[in-house]
């Protein structure tokens, strides 16, 4: 039987699945090795692979970097210390009988989603995860917007603020990520809890962005206004990218996005009031393929390599 | 001789090019003829050309509207009065030989600068001019983005600010045509006058755009702190914009522009800045085409119709 590999590298672990006929049929997830300056990252994933998949005959193998990529080039990924490397390269040498494909692993789990998930039958769309921080990826025509330095889909820079009040971990202030992401809807949560001194079912110690939202939907004030906070700010960027580029639809995911209706309700109807007029008209959607998405898209980069020969 | 046309359609001139091997051979400038609540300015253009291309073998007409475009269609151009209208269909049916493409005016003049101006030799690329608003066009892999309702390249009305300080023609606050297009620096010239009471030899009376940017170049305070203002918020928008689809570069037109590498050195430094770090490698341009890059441009794309064929 062949098979399609798909591999979402995180700097914690990496998934690793096997696809028959379009289905997941098996998975593999180990831990990143992070040992030896990440220098043993590859060469560990490719091991795992071939234990993986003994035997069997490898049509193509996606692989999802957590960094911009550039024609199969890694620029950076500074959370595994790797710099400049031509994973294409490596892992063509590796696999010589395979098709493969690298891209980034925001940029596989916007294809996950749009072939499997959320974000079906749509030509034209923004996926949005909302993490520990904001990571995203455009698709237009049908195909993955890798930009010219691998960097499209970098939402989580967008300013939403011009006070200079936080400073986020790329260095620049008031990124939407340091208000709308799992982190800063809790330091926004913090800060409430500090300034308006109100009656609140928020207890300090305890505080999660999943937390804020089982409050904020059982009523409570404080937590109610936290997420309209974290509302404003992401439907402010969004705003930005349909004035932009115009698609068809949003995909929300990541962590966040668990809170459902009660968040893309909220965040649609403030979008339809932030955006140009003539954007309005663009979908909102959950995310359906969790943290899947990028091994699906991995797999789907190699089925579109395969159609397009 | 075999021609193509390019008919730019503005509010208050439709100026129309008769180009042979790729050269602009002709052009006919006609007053936009608004009578009738805007149901002859169609007629009027398709006359129009029919008499200035008398005994002449038209290969194709393109034609920019002032307005969001999909599929040939119209959807509104609210200066002309015109909504929902086929134009592909009506030129069809006026030229039966001719090939017709329609897009945007703003994509038009962006394909133009693409083409044949100061964005020559990019596949990737975002134009943006600078004049009583601001409109913009995005080129991505050599195809220029319509958007799902013909309104990507929106970038005018891209949100600047959170004071709610200046409402834009649109309905929404604080868009950057606010503060960056020719009308927006001159009223940030003429709020600075009022509150900040320092020597400028800007005089009130004969603020322009272009007076605001020569006394800021023979070093006017008042008048540099305007240029400054505008170019924070125009770098802030470009920034957004890079972060979402990292283009190759940025071609910077329209009236405003005229000021030069004065103006757009201090742009590229302050997007430099602002921008998320990997998408700061961004080439910066003036356009060269004028107000005959929408002409060029819907030559361009008659151009590249044949070339698909």
């Amino acid at each position: 039987m062949e098979s399609i590999i798909g591999i979402d590298v995180g700097g914690t672990t990496v998934k690793i699945g096997k696809f028959q006929n379009g289905k997941c049929v098996d998975t593999l997830v180990l831990d990143t090795d992070l040992s030896d300056k990440g220098n043993t990252i590859i060469p560990s994933i490719i091991q795992a692979t071939k234990d993986f998949t003994i035997g069997e005959t490898i049509v193509g193998i996606g692989i999802g970097l957590p960094g911009p990529v550039v024609n199969g080039r890694l620029l950076a990924a500074h959370n595994l210390g790797l710099v400049n490397v031509d994973a294409q390269k490596i892992f063509e040498t590796a696999f010589p009988k395979a098709i493969i494909r690298i891209t980034n692993d925001a940029n596989a789990a916007t294809l996950g989603e749009q072939k499997k998930g959320g974000g079906m039958g749509y030509r034209d769309l923004v996926f949005v995860t909302l993490g520990t921080g904001i990571g995203g990826g455009v698709i237009i025509q049908d195909h993955l917007l890798e930009g010219y330095t691998g960097s499209a889909g970098e939402i989580g820079h967008i300013r939403v603020d011009f006070n200079n009040k936080r400073k986020c971990t790329c260095g620049l202030y008031d990124c939407v990520e340091e208000y709308a992401s799992a982190t800063g809807i809790v330091k926004t949560a913090l800060e409430k809890i500090e300034t308006l001194q109100i009656k609140t079912m928020l207890i300090e110690e305890r505080i999660t962005s999943k937390y804020i939202f089982d409050c904020a939907k059982a009523g409570d004030i404080l937590a109610l206004q936290v997420v309209e906070d974290m509302v404003e700010k992401l439907a402010t960027a969004l705003s930005q990218i349909a004035n932009t580029i115009n698609p068809q639809a949003f995909v929300i995911g990541g962590g966040v996005s668990k809170a459902g209706a009660f968040l893309l309700d909220r965040l649609q109807k403030r979008f339809n009031e932030l955006a140009f007029f003539s954007v309005r008209d663009t979908a909102f959607h959950l995310a359906k393929l969790g943290s899947d998405a990028g091994m699906y898209g991995c797999c789907a980069m190699i089925e579109e390599a395969i159609l397009s020969k």
